[in-house]
């Protein structure tokens, strides 16, 4: 399919040195890796030079890594697992009020479950409110979960920081980094990180594959129960292929990662200076410069009703941009996103925006086309409005 | 890898024919299934043509099947799901003592959370015992589930006379058919099933792509929350490529079935005269007829201690089986086998048994070339005994 792909926050093609990489596990190293046979034991050792080679990305040991099947697998064994390993503890979690909804989502799931749940707010950049985090702690507070940029807004949050409150207080911390590994410098280590969820999709290598990292002595219990595989942790039968994709796909995107990401900050700009300077209206979403390389979310003052209509527009002319999640478009609800209204847009504003990710195979001409296409699309829908 | 692999029940090498039908979707079909755009459009178009494909192929409707990451997360999701679901009606499940680890494990992990389970025996042949079945039902019995065919032993349950008992007493009826689906009919309808797990790396599929039919009107927890995929049941990026894959697997199983079956029913014979005839002490674990096509069970009397070491010597002549489910190899324990047990075998006996299991790719040659190897390596390892 031919066209001006600008929605790499919401999944990515895979990179052919990825798929090259993931052939012979098909037809070749097939075996289950669980079986003690040599196609087995072939299969055991490509899974784990995966595990180290991933592991070393995030400065985690390789037995700290466990495969699942998604992020939002990664999401919710993090919050479910913890709430139900560590219940004697205590029943309170605190999350950020812009996390993803499979964070969200779960965390009302728990709700029914007995346990409490804090939102913490952000500021209008959608970053995190320390001293609100601060305050929110309980002593029966067991985690805290907040995601390390945001898929919707792209405000990279203090991580760092978040890890030292929580180490403070003795709370386990976990950070959904699906938008930000491959993307940014992560260090579980450095950041006092208890848990953290990465996966492939967003980076070049395919769907399916996600992990999680828990620290060593972590109680956490298992959402998926059967033949012991992942240390006990997540059962089911290894999905070699794509953990050996996914460890391409980290080599490719971490080794690249500081070019690519001067790149993706030039054509960023090149976004902003030409609509703020030719668009009346024109306003940004989350923080100006603290954000993820290459994602922009932004509205038109009085057209934010009109987002999807716009990026329908778009997609008439070959460009793919995305008006919030594309997880959110599964919803019904009214439609407006929880993260724009946590970072105190109205509830017409809050209706949508238009959220450009660029990636590894956006090109400056793509981006050109891009800026003429929005501005004329927009100008026709002040038009039939003021009709 | 060159060698002869007779261990497909634990996991097949993908088609080539699917492969094919996968590339596509990784590098021109690529959007996020729930975006709005067309790249995301084409993805779930791809979607619901394999989900109708695949649920034509098992009698269920399309929106009646949901995609899940594997079978054991359709097992884990079938337990728990209607466990939690349908606490107000009672806390009582029923399953048989031959169940593949993540039925059991979620069973225990059940246990913890308030369930109470019962397993139903099964006789020598590993049939599950009908009356057995009737008499632990109670008034908050609210789901039973016994596997369509033993992956150990290879033995196929009365499915629909369960199905059957089930309905009788308004109990709903789940059935993992991982090692059946492709290989035997199955109607859900007919058989009264309101759960079925299937997955695609038993027939010749990917790994990491499962499915669970659940009968309309049914009432499930999620166990994975998130962006509302899946009808709201099974959040997490729909995992487009494997998921075509699967439905081109099934396409494939389906229409060859009758012709494959008759292919392994003989070769399955020619083992199991040639072993009878020539070997002393060979006993064939499960049902003699009532089996899984290609799949065999067998031990050599005196010698079930020695399997794993019979195994590794196949192994070195290039010969690849298993001592049981792959996945067992992941647990302490004491190595024996509870389904093995199940079926009356004593504490020895059920140390192992030689699993053989052919398929699409198993020729003469190789049952050949195994049943020299089996004889020649059976006799070294009791003249090793005897002196």
């Amino acid at each position: 399919m031919k066209g001006i792909y600008l929605d790499n926050a919401a999944t990515t093609p895979t990179d052919p040195r990825v798929i090259e990489a993931m052939m012979p596990y098909f037809t070749q190293i097939y075996g289950n890796a669980s079986s003690m046979h040599t196609y087995g034991t072939r299969s055991k050792e490509a899974l784990e030079n995966s595990r180290a080679k991933i592991a070393s990305y995030i400065g985690c040991q390789p037995d700290e890594l466990l495969f699942t099947s998604s992020g939002s697998e990664s999401n919710n064994m993090a919050l479910k697992g913890i709430a139900f390993a560590n219940r004697n503890k205590g029943n309170h979690i605190i999350v950020s009020a812009i996390e993803h909804d499979c964070i969200l989502n779960t965390c009302k799931w728990l709700e029914e479950e007995g346990f409490s749940i804090t939102l913490v707010p952000v500021d209008s950049y959608g970053t995190l409110d320390l001293q609100a985090l601060e305050r929110a702690i309980k002593p029966e507070t067991i985690l805290v979960s907040v995601m390390y940029a945001n898929n919707e807004i792209g405000t990279i949050q203090p991580i760092a920081e978040i890890g030292a409150i929580c180490r403070k207080h003795n709370i386990l911390f976990h950070s959904d980094a699906c938008q930000s590994f491959g993307k940014l410098p992560i260090d579980v280590v450095k950041s006092n990180i208890d848990l953290l969820t990465i996966n492939a999709h967003k980076i070049y290598g395919p769907k399916g594959i996600g992990a999680l990292y828990v620290r060593k002595n972590t109680r956490i219990t298992p959402i998926l129960h059967g033949g012991g595989q992942e240390n006990g942790l997540r059962s089911s039968t290894e999905n070699i292929a794509v953990i050996v994709c996914f460890a391409k796909a980290a080599e490719l995107a971490i080794k690249d990662m500081d070019n690519e990401n001067i790149k993706l900050f030039t054509l960023q700009k090149s976004i902003i200076d030409d609509l703020s300077e030719n668009m009346e209206g024109f306003y940004l979403n989350g923080h100006p410069n603290n954000r993820i390389p290459g994602h922009l979310s932004f509205s038109f003052q009085g057209l934010e009703g009109d987002t999807i209509r716009l990026l329908l527009m778009l997609d008439e002319m070959g460009i793919a941009v995305s008006a919030g999640s594309a997880c959110s478009s599964n919803h019904g609800g009214d439609g407006t996103s929880h993260v724009l209204k946590a970072i105190g847009l109205n509830q017409f504003e809050a209706r949508g925006a238009i959220r450009v990710s660029m990636g590894r195979y956006t090109t400056d001409s793509d981006i050109e086309i891009f800026k003429k296409t929005i501005k004329q699309k927009v100008l026709q829908l002040n038009s039939i409005f003021s009709h």
